[in-house]
């Protein structure tokens, strides 16, 4: 394009058509791809079409499986890495997950794996040949970082002249090359990050892959949509209120976010960079939690403290796993507590279903469930909020002036027209408090619940909604209560995925009386015969730094609701 | 006093004389109190007059022998208890370092610990029967917490109302009751606690005890003081930017500036509370880095991740101690990074001289030091400061206005007459983006040690200064740069006593030019005849999180300075 000043649907335009025109030719999807009313659902049968049966069997297998395989010289890195570049680019091209896609650098790569492999008969690292894909926000040599910003493309970070453009790499990423992982492609975004669906002015909407009539969730939701339909077996997400889990759950998937200080966020894009009082955490996504544990397990043996000041030194701990893992190999009870509606806004019934399968299943399995009862979430959830706030958003509407694009209306509504007034900092600091005493608050709920587990400990876990609805409709996911509480709180929290929606059983309360504006919109919302099919999943909670036991609790209790 | 409306200086000779009144009348020194030119040293044998040969040999042990006698029944709590607070008192009459006592709780909590022992024949918990001074921070039932300034008291933090006033006790208070250890007294602060020297309206200037020409440091300047003189074995301060470790150096003492996140600051009073880019921490003060290592890791013990949210669950590593010790006693040498001049102020000749003795008793013991050359102080030193100046003043300047009272010169110095504007909250990101690119850079620099040590690791830990002079004269703590620098990395440190100045030794180095203003004030400041006796230190730092390790080599390193 020769314009020297080039509208920003011209510059978007051109960057969507070079995403799709980076897949190769042979990838290309030549027929028809039927509209969302014909075909809601192309996961699995529908998408499995257009792949060879070996290439099912390979992007089909988990993150654990492929590197069981990749890492003895059962399968090579570059059949590996080949078939989910394949997958992937279908994926794209049936839900607009992706933002870059580096294939060719990619089989290459793997080819210096399977040469390792042949020479020294052992594996580079514990992710040795695994495709791990990527959200757009981390920087990769060769390639833009856009995180759907207009004004980023053929930038770094919207500065055209800085020198890391193309060339830089984020701390994460050298870790996970580090580990023998594959890097392939970069994932599609919701500008801004703020978002609970992904939509963009480059690539437009991300489809939720198991049903088209909803999102793929936010901000993660590229990641989503990929790993959902197979394009990836896992992947790195961010979460600042939810940005991993929504899609996590809207998707069928694991998704760990991890307490801040855990994993290097070091060297990577972010939105209001530097804001530290309610920090962004970067975490795995995957179709298994022993996949999810693989990645995060994985980062932690590249010793990340040593490479980003932010991370806290604390190694994998293999105790952690173990006292889970001995308590449930001796059948000793567990107890867990489960919050079914936080107040705000209740969850639609098959998320309800949802827990109701969870607490049949512990209970059977002879753990004990008790009712959540922690300070109001509602409390924790404005204090969140109003940390997201705390610029005028002045960043944001920086990085949109480059370009002079609009913003989605999910952005829009939280951050208006223009930059709002700063919040100086007195101000910053009275949030600080009112977050610690609330933070204190709930911590002497958790150790008060000592008294109703009848284990000696307090609640070994808790569990809720991961949001009030199985997914959301476009424009819908107007409610983020039920993940951000727990990014004010720091708490590790994965999704676990439970089930489908069933429009046969899953029907409208009809007898519900909304209690709140939201409320009424999330409840007069559903609508079974649209979201069918949907995936329905629960979040399970532990306190901060606790990834090692919540990953083995959530393997457990997914292995309890799937035998 | 019935005035209606009493003036500051009424109020804190009010409170003034009330402390002294609180001592009883036998422990009261009623001769003469020779001056500061006739006595400059009032430790050792000096105060040791007052004292019987029973309450000498008993605060005279250090907290780890202490409770080795008061935890097995050869000393009753009672009789060390009672011991502690006759010193104390005297102590307070030499250097004015208190601001509240409570003898007569501490002597009935004593006995509770011995009828204890007497009927179960165990301790209470690991500071069984140990008098701990705590900083006049922290909330105890029974007395107030004025940090210095006369607008707080007979208040909680300035509120009259606040029904928390004199009942509410803090966290860390509440740890080392459940851990045994008997609460006396809480020591002297300069109000704001942003000073290097301790002195406030109220209680007026603490002194040196070793050379009273000389200040005890800030803002933990009672801690140091009355540590030193040996009227506590061991306390707590805080330390944003050394307020721990200028004391501790200044009185010949061991004193940890811990990571933040893992000592629990929840329920303690503060300046600028909330404001978490650059947090003040709890650390321990103590005659030997052994009774540091005591009390650290009986608040560890005490779980302090369950009640306070901000607590990092880091339980005592005895694994990282034992890694130390074991390299120590295979006789593998360790290798140590040193600075010498941070190359804003130049350090006074004796503290020079202190680091030539560290320097020789290692590489005599075979380890091996490197020059540490890392990114530059002043550019560190000068992120922190920023830090403290945030919200320009806003809330210090409300607690000044309280009663009306002037600032002393070191604040007044800093704070001025009126708060400035603040930061926004924009202004407060980019200064953690500031920060945190200085902190990769120096893990980075550390890191590219490993090539220099012949250890096979990056420098086990560094050393340099504690400040540019063994203490400095009143008024003239005017650079604490050396300790700042490790508040902005978030680094372990820990100081070590190492000599004392001797006018003898340590002679004017007359051919030094100074480099900056501040350089030759300190340059200029210095004074064979008036800093003799005062004590010199070094710091020991380690990288964050590794008490553990740096409270292990720093008990090393001092057996092999004075064995």
């Amino acid at each position: 394009m020769d314009n020297q000043n080039p509208t920003w649907q011209n510059l978007a335009a051109e960057k969507r058509e070079s995403v799709l025109n980076s897949i190769p030719g042979k990838w290309k999807i030549t027929g028809r791809i039927p509209s969302v009313q014909e075909q809601p659902d192309v996961t699995g049968p529908f998408i499995q079409q257009f792949l060879s049966p070996r290439e099912i069997e390979i992007t089909e297998t988990d993150a654990v499986g492929i590197v069981a395989n990749t890492s003895t010289g059962q399968w090579s890195a570059v059949e590996v890495t080949e078939a989910f570049c394949h997958r992937a680019s279908l994926a794209h091209q049936l839900t607009n997950c992706l933002h870059e896609t580096f294939f060719d650098a990619a089989l290459a790569d793997a080819k210096l794996l399977d040469e390792h492999f042949a020479t020294f008969k052992t594996s580079v690292g514990p992710l040795h040949g695994l495709p791990v894909s990527l959200k757009d926000q981390f920087h990769i040599k060769g390639v833009d970082t856009t995180m759907g910003y207009v004004g980023w493309i053929d930038t770094f970070q919207g500065n055209k002249d800085d020198r890391r453009k193309r060339t830089f790499e984020s701390e994460l990423v050298r870790e996970l090359r580090a580990s023998g992982a594959v890097l392939y492609c970069k994932t599609s975004v919701p500008h801004t990050l703020m978002s609970g669906e992904t939509s963009n002015n480059i690539i437009g909407f991300t489809y939720n892959p198991k049903n088209r009539n909803l999102t793929a969730g936010g901000s993660s939701g590229g990641e989503g949509a990929l790993i959902g339909l197979r394009g990836s077996p896992a992947g790195f997400g961010s979460d600042i209120g939810g940005s991993i889990r929504i899609p996590a759950a809207y998707n069928g998937l694991y998704g760990l976010r991890p307490s801040a200080g855990r994993i290097p966020y070091e060297g990577t894009a972010n939105s209001m960079d530097g804001q530290s009082s309610m920090v962004s955490v970067l975490g795995p996504l995957a179709t298994t939690a022993w996949s999810a544990r693989l990645l995060f397990k994985s980062v932690l043996s590249q010793e990340p403290w040593l490479h980003d000041p932010l991370v806290v030194e604390l190694p994998w701990r293999q105790s952690q796993e173990d006292e889970v893992r001995s308590l449930i190999s001796s059948s000793s009870p567990l107890c867990f507590g489960m919050l079914v509606n936080d107040g705000v806004v209740k969850p639609h019934p098959p998320v309800l279903r949802a827990l109701d399968l969870v607490r049949a299943v512990l209970e059977k399995a002879s753990h004990k469930i008790i009712e959540w009862k922690p300070p109001p979430h509602s409390q924790g959830v404005t204090l969140v909020q109003r940390h997201w706030h705390l610029d005028g958003g002045a960043d944001i509407h920086k990085d949109f002036a480059l370009s002079g694009e609009p913003m989605i209306p999910h952005v829009y509504a939280a951050y208006g027209p223009a930059p709002t007034t700063e919040a100086s900092a007195s101000e910053v600091a009275a949030l600080h408090r009112e977050l610690r005493a609330y933070k204190k608050e709930y911590l002497d709920y958790w150790l008060s619940t000592t008294e109703q587990t009848g284990t000696g400990r307090p609640v070994d876990a808790f569990l809720m909604p991961a949001a009030p609805y199985g997914a959301a409709r476009k424009g819908k996911s107007v409610y983020a209560g039920y993940t951000m509480i727990l990014n004010g709180l720091d708490y590790t929290a994965i999704t676990i995925p439970v089930t489908n929606i069933d429009a046969k059983i899953d029907r409208v309360d009809d007898e519900y009386k909304p209690i709140s504006d939201k409320d009424k919109i999330v409840h007069e919302d559903y609508d079974p015969k649209i979201y069918d099919g949907a995936h329905v999943a629960v979040q399970l909670v532990g306190r901060r730094f606790h990834e090692e036991k919540i990953l083995a609790l959530a393997e457990y209790i997914g292995e309890l609701l799937h035998q």
